[in-house]
């Protein structure tokens, strides 16, 4: 074997440093691709005539998720499912907004399959089976406040969220709107046909998605754990257990509960969950009406754990700051410590068995 | 150096078998990420109150387009940048209807850089500046009689599109509409940012996209080449030069040619171009209103590489059936001879001098 087919060997492997100079560690990669999965056909009555055609007897194909993924060598048993919040697409964990890894090449680079969703009416999958006006809203700034990078124009001081021009205006460009009325429904459907086509996996959601994979997680029999970052308190209790809504100065009303039958509610103790919350969330009622609307979630998510736990399940919800990682936005996966961020994940996905590896090489 | 650790090398190199049970050629990936680009931002009058947030003093960041990239081991010099058509977004070259890898996974197993662009006001680029409303019109079955699948509901005779109906269904599935007005100016400017941010590069454009991709070639400095997939007929002629339309029995009517100044004309003899059309297109006037457009457009296409040859360009047409290339729809780089399709380009591009590689390993 000569030194040069090794070096080829090498090269070929990215094994001659562990690191490139884009930042990335080298990734072998077996399979990747993207398919459209649930969603619906509509058609309008009649008959279709190819020479003369009009809307009778067509169809449109449309409701459905676009899921994006890749297969890394060696694969861990269980891939990752990732769902965006609102007002965003799959960039969420692709690429951080000043241009570094996010949670997918991170996750890649640990050895997860990465299945990164965008829900139904947003992005590429756009196609909504009814007619819908995009209203273009000036609204960065409101969202600036909302996602705790600061209140504008000043970010938090410490705040982990890159403060150059150039990542505010990527991050600003990676809200895309919905391309239809927002129906929980229909997104909960296209997740759990995600799960029913790719078998066990674990949930990933941020934000808004957070209420989706509870309600996907009370009737789907593949979801082996979900992960959530700073869900909304949107949370599903039992019927006669729900929580009262928690007032907060926040620009969206009291957050309440959800109720759902016990029987559905149980599912939800099966498998274990951990949801995690950033940075400048005050303990007590704020008149920050942004950072206290976050407060009544995080109160909330607590009120939630303590149910699931107390019917048997496994939930935890960790505040980073109280796990000594700070200055972390509405977004700590894409912000300058989330390679710290994920390597929490990564310990608790080691600790409750959901990171196991049936055949292939050690770590 | 040990059996076992050679053995682990070979594994982590994706060496061990040539192809993976997933069908793809294991790829060793040394950056992958997506970026927003160009675009534009608009601005409420007024100043913003955090406190009280109304439209006053906000920013809406739009009309970008998303780019996602992958750059693989031991790179060619050239990227390929590819542009979807009309209705479509990066899935046209991403997967084939049939779950098979298309054009980016092989060319990047052939070492080429990989830049999908979803074009501004569609898909993950779906921020618009405008408001804008989208019609779900029912119009599958007049796309794949205008595509050349067939005329609905039968296929053509011997075409090379996968015809389970799982196919078809995520075929209609990759169709996502636009969320604002179609500006053909505000798409071409996106795709010119592109060009200035990965500097010197090959574009790879279809059908609507086609006719976008010569705007751009009349003003980028950094276009090296230009593949055109089934443009329509759209082509920038010298002022004095402009063909007249051609009729057809289409239903878009007459197709015509655009008229530039000379002297932009002239950026297009600066590098090679090669344009492909498939099969299903009758060489004279027919009654099939859909394949009689196409024959407009190539009649076309052969005019136009002409007039660009006349003034010292490279321009070649190719009839995939004169090169023994047969059966194929308006998506040849995604049906399922495809890699017969990719090998053609392979050879024009090695031909033209755009597969080099400056260092690395010999092919």
């Amino acid at each position: 074997m000569s030194v040069n087919w090794i070096r080829a060997l090498l090269l070929t492997a990215g094994l001659s440093c562990s690191m490139t100079g884009f930042g990335m560690q080298a990734l072998t990669i077996i399979d990747q691709g993207v398919f459209a999965v649930g969603g619906t056909v509509v058609k309008t009555p009649g008959t279709f005539d190819p020479y003369h055609p009009e809307a009778q007897g067509q169809t449109l194909h449309g409701d459905h998720a676009v899921v994006r993924y890749q297969i890394p060598a060696q694969p861990r048993d269980y891939p990752l499912v990732f769902l965006h919040g609102y007002g965003q697409y799959t960039k969420t964990w692709e690429t951080t907004p000043d241009g570094r890894d996010g949670f997918s090449n991170i996750f890649l680079s640990a050895g997860y399959p990465v299945y990164l969703m965008d829900q139904p009416r947003r992005g590429d999958a756009g196609r909504a089976t009814r007619s819908y006006t995009i209203e273009a809203a000036t609204d960065d700034q409101f969202w600036f406040g909302q996602f705790r990078m600061g209140v504008w124009p000043e970010f938090y001081p410490g705040s982990q969220f890159p403060q150059d021009a150039a990542a505010l205006d990527q991050f600003f460009r990676q809200i895309t709107p919905n391309t239809g009325e927002y129906e929980p429904k229909v997104v909960v459907d296209a997740l759990c046909a995600v799960f029913n086509k790719i078998g066990p996996a674990v949930l990933v959601t941020h934000s808004q998605g957070g209420g989706l994979g509870w309600l996907a997680g009370l009737q789907s029999p593949d979801l082996k754990g979900i992960v959530s970052y700073e869900p909304g308190a949107d949370f599903p209790f039992p019927e006669g257990e729900v929580p009262e809504p928690v007032a907060n100065s926040g620009f969206f009303g009291p957050q309440g509960a959800v109720s759902v039958p016990l029987q559905q509610f149980m599912h939800l103790t099966r498998y274990p969950i951990v949801i995690y919350y950033g940075d400048f969330i005050p303990k007590e009622p704020s008149a920050n009406p942004y950072a206290d609307f976050w407060r009544a979630a995080v109160t909330m998510a607590h009120k939630w754990a303590d149910c699931v736990n107390r019917h048997g399940g496994d939930v935890t919800v960790i505040e980073l700051p109280a796990a000594g990682i700070k200055g972390n936005s509405h977004f700590a996966f894409a912000e300058k410590n989330n390679q710290e961020v994920a390597a929490l994940l990564q310990r608790w996905l080691e600790q409750k068995g959901l990171a196991s590896r049936k055949v292939g090489l050690a770590d």
